[in-house]
This record gives C-alpha cells, structure tokens and sequence, in this order.
C-alpha cells in the first residue's frame, strides 16, 4: 500500500496543540459558508479532516490565525475536489468558479459583492481575512499567486479535454501551480505576522528553495495518494516515473521516495546559504530573522504533509469504505465534490 | 564575431512595410513621453533602432496599432537599461520604477493619476491603449504577464546583490519572465485584433508553445549580444554552457546555436498538433484560426528577434564607436539609460 510508504525525513514533526478545538470551529464555518450542507456531507467532512493539515503546517497559529488556516485548507480541498468530474465530462460549474475567483483577486479595490458560489463567497471571506495586516506588497504578491494557482487548476482542466502531458518536467510543472502551497507559504507569513520584503521574496535564492519545497511536497503528495488514484483512474507522477525510467512500480516508488529526499538535503545546503544572503543584502538581525522563519516554514510545511498524509482518512479508501459503504465508488472519500455543488 | 553568427532558420523573413513612418511617430511619442530629452539622447535613440523590432515582430500590423507596438518596445528597452547600474551599485531607482508599475497593473479599477516618473507615466499609455477593445480576462492575464515580467526584473536585481545563479537551468527561468516575450505575445493579439480565450491560452500545448519561442528567442538574444556583455562584463548564457559543458566558447556558441534550431523543430511539431488540439475542444473553424494565428505569432517573434538583431546597432559596439566616439565606454549604445533618468 503506498500510502503506507515511509521517507524518512530529517525534519521534526510538529502539531499544534490546538487541532480540537479548531476543527470544531472550522466545521462551524464551513457550514455557514454553505460549504458542508446536511448530515451525509457533515460526517464525509468530519472523516476527510482535511483541514487538519493547518495545524501539521502551522504547528504555531494560534486563535484567529489559526481558524484562517483550517478554513483555508477545507477550502483547498472542497475546491480541488469541484474539478473532479467523471472521464469525459467538463467541469464548467467548476471552470465559471475559477473565473469568478480570478475576478475576485486581481480586483483588490472592488467593493465586496455578494457571491453566488459558496466557494467564491467562502474565498472572498477567507481572502479579506488574509489580507488583514498585510502590507499592499504583500496582498499584490500573494494575489499573484493566488491567479497562478487558480489558472493552473484551468490548465488541468484543459489539458483532460485535450490531452494530458505525459513527460514528468511537464505534469510538474503545472503540478508546482496547483500545489497551493505557495499561497500557502504567504499564509504562513500572514499567521506567523511577518513578511518577507518584495524584492528578497523574489530572489533566485528563495525561489530555489521554495521550487524544492514544492517538489518534495508534491512528490509526498503522489506516492501518498497513488493507490486511490490508480482506484479512480487518475494520473499520478509515479505512472510518469514507471514510463520515462522504463521501470516497475515498486521502482518508481522508491524513485520518488528518493528524489523527496535529495530534494530535502539540497533544501538543507540552501538554508545554511541564508546568513550569507542576508548579509549581502545588508539586512538587520530582525530582518534575517524574518527570512530565517519564511525558511523554516518550507520544511515544516513539508514534514507536516506527509505526517497528515499518513494520518489521513482521504488516502484510505479502504479504512473509508469500512466506516461506511455508502463512501466507496462514487461517493468516494477522496472527492467531497457532493458537499459543495 | 558572435553577432555576426548566422543561424538558419525555417521561417521566412517578415517586416512591415510602415516601419520608417512608424520610426518617426515612435520618436515624437518617447519625447512626449519624457523618455528621450535633449540632442544627445535623441541621436543615441535613433542609432540604437531599438523599437524597430515592433516591425520585424508585427509585420502586418497598421497604423494606431503599429504605434502601440512600437511604443512598447521602446518603453521596453529604456526600462531594462535602468537596471543597468555600475557593478557594486543598486539600481535603487529602478526598483522604485519597478513598485509603481506593478501597482499600477495590479490595480485595475483605479482611477487614471498623474505618475511622476516618465517610465511610469509611459507604460500607463501603454497599458491604457494596449487594453483598448480587449476582454476583462484578457486583461487580467495580461497584467499577470506584466507581473511577472516586472518581478523577475526584481529576481535579477536582487541576485546582483547577492549572487546570480550560475547554472543554466536556473538563469533561463529567471530569462523566461526578464525577456518580455509573454507580454509581447499577449501584444501579437491586441494588435491582430484578436484573443485566445482564457482556458485555451493555459492549455499545457500553448504553454509548451511559448516555452519553445522563449527559448529560441532568449538564446538568439544571448548569443548576438555575447561580445557586447563581455565588452560590459555582463553575464550571459553561453557562459553558463562553457561551464556545464566544459567546452570552448566556440563549441558553446555552436551549441547555444544548435539549441535554438532544435527548440524551432519542436516548436514546429508542435504546431502540427494544434488542428486536433482545437478538434479535441470543439472549437469552430474561426476560433481555431485565432490559436493558428497565435502559433504563426511565435514563430514571427523569432525571426523577428533575429533579423532584428542582426540590422541592430544595439548589437554591434564597433559600428556605434565609428559613429560616434562618444557612444563607447560609460555611454554604451547598448544602454540608453542615460536618456531617461
């Protein structure tokens, strides 16, 4: 079972104390926000607790920042899972929600209208919480990312209608956009209450290492869900591996593994570059502080996936279908689709 | 004499027919502009032809929309010549500039003000004409195009600061957003008076599409501006390839070179699927023209660089020094910087 696949990563795990209460509060919220709606969607919501990943990536949010991080990953998820139609099917509702959101955020000055999609309306919620406190920079940069990571999810979706990449460089690419973790990373910044300074945000330095960041969470993210993908006949980078290499499951596997975990040491040799980037910009002790935390938020991010990825009921479709038949086939616990349209 | 390279190229040459009257217009619209002041900047700005490319790139491009072409590569070239500060020094104003200009694509709604910098108050011109008559989601992926062409000239200054990457795959990322094709293209479609819709333009075969004429058009660009940079000791990618290759600066020229042709092939096989990309989505025979013409825009684009490179006093210090011997050392042909501060 690949999902129960060990890396061992060099990275310490971390949970935040306050999981419990905040996936009550969460729950709450996604009920308000129309997002979980009835008593069969509740319960796939409560099982899923996919929104517990926040409190694996920000073991230190506390309160209101931590709220804002479950309800940005139970939004994550609920949206992600919109564009999961049956093979040979378009997902129009979810492709009219995409440019609903891309309205929404590359409009900073608009005046706040009513949504018609929960997920818009949740996402408008979400988004002017985010913003709170942030510099006009900031909210310009994480808006950016925001686009690219909605327009990737167009890409996918385009790309089944036509024909999806085969080659691994290609599928990773667009897989980096629709990753979300880099607004993920801007949250971290936004729940820490810090900010990495426009130009160093954008060096190749920080670059580099928030590509590794990426690839070493996307590639937990396949071997993690490889069995329930095969389940449902979607693509996986680990099928891509099998192809390119011309090797056997098991040996993509233990690729992938491996590539995570070189990825992770090139991450480490980049970190120990941080005090010299900082000093050639001249930067403050509280400066290189700042960009010391943005660091520190990439492994945390990446040990906190994986460790909800194992503890997770979404890549257990087995355990799922024990608890309750009605969740296996179309109703599957991996897709909570059924909840938000 | 690298500029002196000739590389073949299956496209055939293209130029428009109105460059010489659209040359003047151009010329009157940087002075109106405050971007070119005074005699000396006058004759540097008509020796360098810079905004010729708009001819070579837009061959059928007319009247208020050859303009608009011409403008924009003008205002392209004075921009990147900010960043081009003394080795040691921050191109602080730049940066500056930068943070206006991506305020003021970011901001769609506002209200038009005065901006005090001719750079700035120049690409507010041209963002207002080059949005004239096009669709809100062009626009919002057109300033997404600009976004990232301004933030990675942010990537570069800040790697001055601290250190450039010396690997290739690294500089060419950085290359792909600093080149300024992404908006030039979105440009072949505002002054052809058409649009790629928003989910096909982020199909992964368009994207793949661009890619390629990135590539080719960043490494014609390197290659012809090769002993320029040495004679300015600017970095540049065939550099890079001497490096990883460990190969002479002749074999990296030959290879840089050889990459182009290969990335053209490419580019070509990739246009013989675009009838059955546009099949697969049910496009009608006149939609699928617009994606043919983006296809031929690409290809247009890089033979337009390289013919245009090859007339270009920009590219040839020797012919600018006979000119006039004050265009060599500090007043460089290549950098017209000195005209807009």
């Amino acid at each position: 079972m690949p999902q129960n696949v060990t890396i061992k990563l060099p990275i310490p795990p971390r949970l935040n104390t306050g999981l419990a209460a905040a996936r009550e509060r969460n729950l709450e919220w996604m009920r308000q926000q129309k997002l979980v709606l009835g008593h069969g969607a509740t319960h796939r919501y409560i099982f899923s607790a996919v929104a517990d990943l926040a409190a694996y990536s920000y073991p230190d949010a506390e309160d209101d920042d931590l709220d804002l991080a479950f309800d940005t990953m139970g939004w994550f998820f609920l949206f992600d899972d919109l564009f999961d139609v049956p093979e040979g099917c378009k997902a129009d509702a979810a492709v009219d929600v995409c440019r609903q959101l891309i309205t929404l955020v590359t409009h900073p000055s608009q005046r706040e209208t009513s949504h018609d999609a929960p997920l818009v309306s949740a996402f408008a919620d979400i988004w002017r919480r985010a913003k709170m406190g942030m510099s006009e920079e900031w909210r310009q940069r994480a808006a950016h990312n925001w686009m690219d990571y909605l327009t990737g999810n167009l890409t996918e979706e385009v790309d089944r209608r036509t024909w999806i990449p085969e080659d691994f460089a290609t599928r990773m690419r667009v897989g980096h956009r629709t990753l979300g973790l880099i607004p993920s990373l801007d949250l971290a910044e936004r729940v820490g209450h810090f900010e990495i300074p426009q130009i160093i945000w954008h060096s190749s330095h920080l670059e580099s290492m928030r590509r590794a960041a990426v690839d070493a969470v996307k590639l937990i993210n396949e071997v993690m869900s490889l069995e329930n993908d095969d389940a449902r006949g979607d693509p996986n980078l680990v099928h891509c591996l099998m192809r390119q290499r011309n090797c056997s499951r098991a040996e993509a596997i233990r690729l992938a593994v491996t590539l995570v975990q070189t990825t992770v040491s090139q991450l480490f040799e980049q970190m120990k570059l941080v005090p010299l980037f900082c000093a050639r910009l001249g930067l403050t002790s509280s400066e290189s502080e700042k960009v010391q935390r943005y660091a520190t938020a990439l492994l945390t991010w990446i040990r906190g996936s994986y460790d909800w990825s194992r503890s997770n009921g979404r890549y257990s479709p087995r355990t799922a279908s024990a608890l309750s038949p009605k969740m296996t086939g179309q109703l599957h616990p991996a897709n909570l689709t059924t909840v938000s349209r």
